[in-house]
């Protein structure tokens, strides 16, 4: 029996008992199990399922050449030094070109491995230009089953991605770099609806100061703490039930500098995050977080699902001729769609 | 009888005739309906498509203050100026605060107004954070059976929505403006893959030279004309089937500087687009546009209905209830999820 088959033959039992147990092989092939989207890959989440719910999950987001992935290696580095797990779930733009993701675990986080407190893992984002991975919240799932204190989640910020990770995460850092300019603009919308903390690294470049000014005036412009609780996934639309906090205790996005090179303004960051965590649980804000993010799981599932089905109703070749039907206009996508609805109604 | 209803009484059969016969206030009405989604739309959508296939469709995006509403307004007079007609769909970033359109048509383009030959439609996100709205194809569909020459899209440029322009449009342009600086790296990937035409607007500002320099840098790296003829939806992925041109006679994306609120530039432009427009006739490639064009629409249309479908098995009191049930861990998402397909299949 191949090394290949006797892999394929771990029943899911042996893998979550292996996940909890923190064995580093196991958990790496039940996250791969989760990321190729394996027949078991469902039961193997749902057995799973009832140890999550313990981790801090930190979703850090903000534009190309912030630095994000230094500021992720350092602030992990931290968090080891106090005797926290952490996983780290990295988000790479998938090359348009090659079709392959642009940077690996090898290249990146070097300084963490070896440190067996410490799991990485690379993620592509698989076509989706700037979104996560579609199993992104899976892996997030199993390394909170597998006990990691910390999760840190790190995605290129660019429109969905942001809100995505939002959803997904308890606190968000979005990351800037000086020298943004009239740009800040650019990102003004996304930043207010999902910081939680304000980061500007490179914090040694010049132009620092230009920068923070200029998101903090957007702080004190649009209001701080303007995230809203809500899920704004397309299948599925949630207000959080819990009570929103009382206007003393609302959190304020406040907006700190560190140079993730040397290690300046970490622990700030560091502490600023567990006030935040802190904050979450005092204001009971947690449990709305926790929904959100339950409800995007949710979509998720029922998403890739459909998706399953619309493809094993539409492959490739017949798609292709429904297309090139409706572009000579002897058919229209109305009725295409409606005879593809009825088809995966009714299993004809 | 309230003029309201009167409204409401109008038959499809009507609204097809008047929109086809150029009457504007019969043209409102039609994409009031298709942007309210009415029980109708389809039919109306369905029975206009056969006259649609005929505008040059043109995407504008870019980011926010790049000037992108008075170079479209520009580009629409110069339009009218040769006779030809325009449809101007206008799609507004959804304030996160109020949930309202940040503008609306009676602010912009008002230079436009009292010509005949031109409609201006404000679209707003819903929501969606810097998405298209997901009825904006359906009013290009409206606006191209109107019988309009060219058809102007205008979205702010975040991430998904540059994607579903390229999906829509036949022509893209992506519009920047001076003082970018290091932030051109953050929209690399985005630009290269959908931009057929590159503008630096605004170019009477300082910085104009160095931005317009770095764009043309990363267009000789990456190389030019990387757009891949595919569409990027979740629900379906397609390879456009049309054959590739010939290396010779590939399009060569360009820089061009305009200045739109004195005109500098927008003939050229103008050009520019004329001839994206000659060469996807002679290169054969407005087939695979047209393709990538039709799936778009083709998943929009399943995917409003599917979130429909969905949204009737699982309304806001339950999905409430079943999310809370999953955060004190009684049940899991894998659980839920699955159980709600089974109800929509069975329709239990």
């Amino acid at each position: 029996m191949s090394e290949r088959q006797t892999r394929r033959a771990l029943p899911v039992a042996e893998l979550v008992q292996g996940v909890q147990a923190g064995n580093r092989l196991l958990l790496a092939r039940a996250i791969s199990r989760v990321e190729n989207e394996t027949d078991d890959a469902h039961a193997l989440l749902r057995a799973l399922f009832p140890a999550t719910g313990r981790a801090h999950i930190i979703g850090v987001t903000g534009a190309p050449g912030s630095g994000k992935s230094t500021l992720v290696t350092t602030l992990a580095q931290r968090y080891r030094a106090l005797g926290l797990t952490v996983g780290i779930v990295a988000i790479d733009p998938t090359s348009p070109f090659t079709g392959g993701a642009l940077l690996g675990d090898r290249v990146r986080m070097r300084a963490l491995s070896g440190d067996e407190g410490v799991f990485v893992r690379s993620m592509a984002t698989r076509g989706s230009l700037g979104g996560l991975s579609k199993t992104t919240n899976d892996v997030v799932t199993v390394l909170d089953a597998a006990g990691f204190d910390r999760i840190l989640v790190e995605t290129v910020g660019v429109g969905q991605a942001e809100v995505e990770i939002a959803s997904m995460a308890h606190t968000t850092l979005v990351v800037e770099a000086p020298g943004m300019g009239d740009e800040v603009q650019a990102i003004k919308a996304g930043i207010l609806e999902i910081a939680d903390i304000l980061v500007v690294n490179k914090a040694d470049r010049p132009g620092v100061d230009k920068t923070v000014q200029a998101l903090e005036m957007m702080l004190e412009t649009e209001g701080s703490n303007a995230r809203q609780l809500r899920h704004h996934g397309q299948l599925l639309a949630m207000q959080a039930t819990a009570d929103p906090a009382e206007e003393a205790a609302r959190w304020a996005v406040k907006v700190l500098k560190t140079v993730s090179t040397t290690g300046d303004g970490i622990d700030d960051l560091r502490q600023r995050i567990e006030d935040h965590q802190a904050w979450l649980h005092a204001s009971g804000e947690i449990t709305g977080r926790e929904q959100v993010r339950i409800a995007h799981t949710l979509e998720n599932i029922i998403h890739a699902e459909l998706n399953r089905r619309i493809k094993a109703h539409l492959p490739t070749e017949k798609l292709n001729g429904v297309v090139e039907a409706v572009r000579q206009r002897t058919s229209d996508p109305y009725t295409v769609a409606s005879e593809l609805l009825t088809q995966m109604d009714g299993r004809a």
